[in-house]
């Protein structure tokens, strides 16, 4: 080292990698918008496959970033929505987006 | 669908896919602090590996996020550093980092 040695935050670590996994951001992103089934996400995102679909969903009700809300309809109605510390990311995701399309070529 | 279908946009999610690619953001984070050579990096994230620490400024560079500084000294210097368009990720990354300080527990 030439220098003093930065310190690499644990918690921002974590943070970016878990937004950035494979299609996190994207389905933080449109849950942002409003409340969604499984099959608005599906159509939101048509290119996740239903398992990875779930698995992230699953992953983001385990960082308590998405609650699972069931309504004891017929037939039954289950919807995602993020939680406050979810809706919280809306900002982080807002600027980078500003980052990307400022920076980055439209496709 | 219930309602009308959001967009996702292109630029967004390769951003974020980019950003969040496993020690990414950790690099990024660092080269903020200031210019480093290949063993400060390594210094500051212990916990990569060296192929992947090369793997990982290859794509930086490839994307126009970091360059490469060569200084013709015996031995010969080699530094990486953030372009404009690296440096312009400070943002995005600080008011993750604020998420991550406000929402996540301290390890």
């Amino acid at each position: 080292m030439t220098d003093h040695t930065p310190h690499l935050c644990p918690q921002f670590h974590a943070a970016v990698e878990l937004i950035g996994r494979r299609w996190t951001g994207a389905v933080i992103r449109m849950l942002l918008e409003r409340r969604m089934r499984y099959s608005d996400l599906k159509a939101a995102v048509p290119e996740i496959s239903d398992r990875m679909l779930s698995e992230r969903l699953k992953e983001l009700e385990a960082e308590g970033i998405v609650v699972r809300i069931v309504t004891p309809d017929t037939p039954v109605k289950v919807e995602y929505e993020l939680t406050e510390k979810g809706r919280a990311l809306e900002e982080p995701l807002r600027v980078l987006a500003d980052w990307a399309s400022a920076w980055t070529p439209a496709p």
